[in-house]
């Protein structure tokens, strides 16, 4: 554990004590979202300490002139950044004349708290000013989850040892930038803004055109009488500012609640953003502050009614839990198709881009069973409308006849990464969107989306794969040169274990779609082998690749190997590595990190977890014993498939720590870097700890198989998932397991400790 | 052949058409050099075509921020780059008022001629204005031998059909920028200026603050009469001009002659730049242009008597390697220790940084055999000198104990490089610089220089590769993993056969220099064990590794491999790629090219070339034919390799093929970029391919051997060479084999086409 200052508790994130090194990282951990937009929990009133300042509106994105060293053919020119956009937040207070600014006063006490429960994020303080002054503040603040362009703000200032004039300058700020950004571009040019009751910026993104309205109304209370004297208005240049004065007495509480938030051209015609940002700024005012946060509960209840997990006997691992699920959905709720989940989501620019692969291979099971059907469809259906984006990536590369290589990170379908390894070879990424089809399929048994969509993304796959390969007279097998594997702490390997055996599966499953859509589906085979020009000839060149794929193998360990020649390494144990030097890629450079052992992320064990069927429980640890003491768990996403792999193999204690390590990533820091955002993505990993680990939820011939396994600590636990449009409740503590099956067949069953095999 | 617009001639380089085209190209095929500086061959007058400028200060360069797309542990912060200087050559021309551009005139003739014999340059143009005047032009320059810091202009002007008011503006300008500029910034300040007789503009670079006064002196004439009339003189910021008029009538000649050049503070004091300036231009200017080319003809013709190689029979060939001769000699003279011999020499900006393995793997031959011993061991010392630096690029990268890794790209020792594949990995460039101090010595039997200066370097490298090893338990050898060989089309392999034998010749050459210095120099090896903490037990180690070092060998084809893994490449012969998608590196992704069999140049080859005794005729003949091919020759370093070995396979027509691949790369532009400069650390390995390759020149055990073949289309060829303080005259055609051999031992051979081996 790298950090302990965030206080337990099964429903908050809690920290309860000024330290001024740790506000970049509150401001990811306690960061706001409602799945159209985000704040990192940057402070209202000024403050001059470090901060990392960040507004994100989902689906608003700028193509960043591309930074490279050195060129390489097939890079791309322009890639999508995240974007901070204005600021809606700031609220600029004078004591007396003076500026409030916490780096600059005595602090006698300071709490931030996220209430995960109801969506809030509260703030308090209490603070004597250089000029003597004693305030207590309280700062409540969430994004609205029924009003998804609407965030309301409650700014509460109580004078303690001395009446106090107050000054409330209230700002709309268009003057932000990137800390992510190639060359200092600007993003954003001003487009107009108004004053008045609400508030308006309207900027809009160069190249993109995207327009934004940034907006606020204020509302001002002394003791709850609200303060009818008209703010003063100062307009600059895209800036707007509102100042309301009042004096306190000791006692008196001063109210300034703030109405903001983005309406954007997604979703209005730009000329319309003005009216639409005074229509929804003046009916969240009109509601008022309580009101909205009642429907915020309501919102939040619901989620967490389908979403919850609930854990006895260990207050971090509940606090860990719901801290993913909550993160998970304040950055996609599925509602926009158009939308995704970026690694970071709304908590910080790194990475670019908003979809990685983490979205089919970490996401999607965790959407797939909190939320209704469709949403998962919809993350199937973003990658559908980017096929001809995918089709023209691999074109670039060389690749012909329709064959499609999805980008590393994307944003609207054009690759957002530019390192040779990563961009052009870390291409195992292709097979997690068709095994995500898969995954989809079996789940909800939807039989629609592959002849609808589904197949022409697996026949643009599977002819990557195809052509991807070479044919090795020297093994007479076909070997895949050059890829990156899932660890990325190797580059440019011959014959990645991972990626040759999930190109072989998908050659395999995209023939057997053939077949199945042919029989099925005939009018839509015929649209699609219209549409792609499809030969059957290609089919059983496809079967002839996959028959004849070769995968390393050492016949004396019985393992294979994560690439070729991975038994020249020294392989020396990671446990064996001094801590001061982890993280590696913070210590060690790169050509050391890729000659070493050392394994980033879950790679070879990445596919006996997708694959489970197709392998023994001998196997498979085997497998874990040879590789899991080289994994050092350097990326977010390794942890939660060695907990699902340790439960599988009935080594609770190694899965309960590899648990911690996975849902408490961001909570407790494990790898120093929390103040750049949260790991969203990872997130869903946790969930599949839990579910697919200690729940032991697994698939198999379109059957639900449950196999629970209680961790140490906890007494019990308990979740829910939607499986094909009913509720199934599984409940685990050391006496039994029970199950409780909401839907169309009601299903109670008390079973101890054993596993289960459920048909629907 | 790429282009063929370049006129045969035995002694000229001549363009004798105007294409607009052509212009950039012959700005580099015409450039000009003295060893101290150098000048792309631009206009004089302002052209609006397209084109590349560019003035050059040998030493000079600016540390320019990174640029990385993704950083990486161990990459520089700043490198070095090569500097476009002040401009000195500028002479806008008026005619009747209007600008003289040939872009804008109507061209009757136009020629550029490099004349290399006398090391001058000179372009005429006949053309006809918009005004429909004609002109006559006549443009004389050089960059002085002898006078280091001088260059030389007459610039002629015949009026043809009608009289004609000229207007000659002579300028220095400031205000220039580099094309490979990382960020933009600027790499030059304005100290000072001053205008008079000489005008002299000082400029500073920033961070390094070398200082570097840029000056000229103009005298003009008509018909031989010198004009009295003072010139006008126009101070701006950064730019001084000096304007002359005169009136032409028909047949008269207008003649500026401007002398100008660089004084810098790598020879004087900042504040005596101005000083020096004036006095080298009023000495040069009291000299005249004429007598100034005399000094130039007698200094080119005490070069050619040494370096000049003689081909009867073949104008191509002889015009080609008398081009390579000229610009190796344009760009390095030895004179000064804190040079070197960039790549692209005085002729372009790409690949900044100066000093490459290119140094001590291609061009010490050529300086070795061309020039006093001094100037091949000034060579050498320049690593000596830079040997710290090399051990702080090593720690960089994790190891310890004064190992050194030199820079891939340097100008002070420190790396001017930031890709990791080549930075980090490409790692056998270590090797050459030990591989050079060996040839050094076994050339020269100079026996001080390993005691005084090299042994440290073998150290250093030694104990590099000692700890550059690995351990592969499942082999029971030590392998070296994650390396790029100098076929820089594979990256992070493992265990390329040629960087495994260079460290283990490494490693036994390091340990056997230790045990010769103990005991023919203990004084020496006193201080040395001393300074770097020697310790027998490392050579013991390091015997132990080279002992152990692990090959990659097929048993079937008695091949040593390039790589591990080389035979699972789909080896199509680089003969059947489509001409339209060659050089590759244009046309193909970098995974496309890393997955191929595509040599760019000699790898393992190349270890065939340097360890030339440790192979027969019939192993060689092998891997000649099996990697021939593949190999596609993208590099410049590449033909002169395969020119040698063929060669010595006797096969005389593919030999000649290469010869004229590396002596007329740049001529006939076979890798399309000559317009980025030349390639000048080639060139030295086009003289390697005459002298080594067709004279068949090699060392063994301390004797020189010869073996001359005679190439087709060659009725003879001639060169010398200094060795141990004799010249040796080679003369070979279809009859006979002459040898003279001048100095201590005067002795004269025939010999009728044997091999023969002499002693000294």
């Amino acid at each position: 554990m790298q950090q302990d200052y965030i206080q337990l508790d099964p429903w908050k994130i809690i920290e309860n004590q000024w330290d001024k090194n740790k506000v970049m990282a509150s401001e990811s951990l306690f960061s706001l979202g409602n799945g159209a937009m985000g704040l990192r929990a940057n402070f209202e009133e000024d403050y001059s300490g470090e901060s990392f300042q960040g507004s994100y509106v989902g689906g608003i994105y700028y193509p960043d002139k591309t930074k490279v060293g050195w060129w390489k053919n097939g890079y791309p020119e322009y890639f999508a950044k995240v974007l901070n956009a204005p600021s809606w937040i700031g609220i600029s207070i004078r004591v007396n004349g003076e500026n409030l600014d916490l780096a600059q006063t005595t602090i006698h006490a300071f709490e931030r708290s996220l209430d995960m429960k109801q969506g809030l994020y509260t703030r308090t303080f209490d603070v004597t000013t250089s000029d003597g002054v004693r305030l207590k503040g309280s700062v409540d603040r969430f994004l609205s989850l029924k009003r998804t362009e609407v965030g309301a703000i409650r700014y509460q200032l109580e004078a303690v040892n001395a009446a106090v004039d107050l000054e409330f300058c209230s700002y709309l700020d268009g003057h932000i930038k990137n800390q992510d950004s190639n060359w200092d571009d600007p993003f954003w040019e001003a487009v107009s803004q108004k004053g008045g009751t609400t508030n308006v910026l309207v900027n809009r993104t160069f190249k993109t055109t995207f327009g934004v309205g940034t907006y606020m109304q204020n509302q001002l209370s002394v003791d709850g009488e609200t303060v009818i004297d008209a703010a003063i208005k100062n307009e600059q240049a895209n800036r707007l500012e509102e100042t309301y004065n009042c004096s306190l007495s000791v006692g008196s509480v001063a109210s300034l609640v703030k109405i903001g938030g983005y309406v954007s051209t997604l979703h209005h015609p730009e000329e319309e953003l003005i009216s639409v940002a005074e229509r929804e700024a003046t009916a969240a005012m009109e509601a008022g502050f309580d009101q909205l946060l009642q429907e915020q509960q309501k919102a939040w209840a619901e989620i967490w009614e389908m979403a919850d997990i609930q854990i006895q006997g260990d207050v971090s691992s509940q606090q860990a839990i719901r801290f993913n699920i909550f993160q998970l959905n304040q950055t996609y709720n599925g509602a926009d198709a158009r939308l995704n989940i970026g690694p970071k989501g709304f908590t910080g620019e790194k990475y670019g881009g908003s979809t990685y692969w983490d979205t089919e291979a970490y996401c999607l099971p965790f959407y797939m069973a909190t939320k209704p059907q469709k949403v998962a469809r919809n993350l199937l259906q973003y990658r559908y409308q980017q096929l001809d984006k995918a089709i023209e990536n691999a074109q670039k590369l060389g690749f012909i006849n329709g064959a499609a290589l999805y980008p590393m990170v994307t944003m609207n379908g054009e690759e957002c990464h530019n390192e040779w390894e990563i961009t052009f070879e870390e291409i195992h990424r292709n097979g997690a969107i068709a095994y995500a089809i898969f995954n989809y399929t079996r789940y909800t048994d939807d039989q629609t989306y592959i002849p609808e969509m589904g197949l022409e993304v697996l026949i643009g796959i599977a002819r990557f794969w195809a052509q991807r390969v070479s044919w090795s007279q020297a093994r007479s097998k076909y070997v895949i040169l050059g890829v990156t594997g899932p660890n990325e702490y190797e580059n440019n390997i011959n014959n990645n274990w991972y990626t040759n055996y999930l190109a072989k599966w998908c050659l395999e499953y995209a023939c057997e779609q053939i077949d199945a859509v042919k029989k099925y589906h005939s009018a839509d085979f015929e649209r699609i082998a219209a549409h792609v020009d499809w030969k059957d000839s290609e089919a059983e060149q496809w079967m002839k690749v996959a028959s004849h794929m070769y995968f390393p193998y050492d016949e004396t360990l019985e393992v294979f190997l994560q690439q070729d020649g991975f038994l020249d390494k020294e392989l020396v144990p990671a446990a064996s590595l001094p801590s001061a030097i982890r993280p590696l890629n913070q210590y060690w450079s790169w050509d050391r990190i890729l000659r070493s052992p050392y394994i980033k992320q879950a790679d070879t064990l990445q596919g006996f977890y997708m694959f489970a069927e197709d392998f023994s429980k001998e196997v498979l640890e085997k497998h874990y014993n040879f590789y899991e003491p080289f994994t050092v768990h350097e990326s977010s996403l390794s942890p939660c498939i060695h907990a699902i792999l340790a439960a599988r193999l009935d080594r609770m204690e190694e899965a309960y720590a590899f648990y911690l390590r996975t849902s408490r990533l961001d909570l407790d820091d494990y790898n120093k870097e929390v103040h750049e955002g949260l790991h969203i993505t990872s997130m869903a990993g946790t969930w599949m700890s839990i579910v697919e680990g200690f729940g032991g939820l697994t698939l198999k011939n379109g059957q639900l198989c449950l196999n629970p396994k209680l961790p140490p600590n906890w007494s019990s636990f308990r979740f829910k998932i939607l499986f094909r449009g009913s509720v199934l409740e599984v409940f685990v503590d050391a006496q039994e397991t029970k199950l409780f099956w909401h839907g169309d067949n009601p299903l109670s069953l008390n079973l101890k400790g054993k596993a289960i095999t459920i048909t629907k």
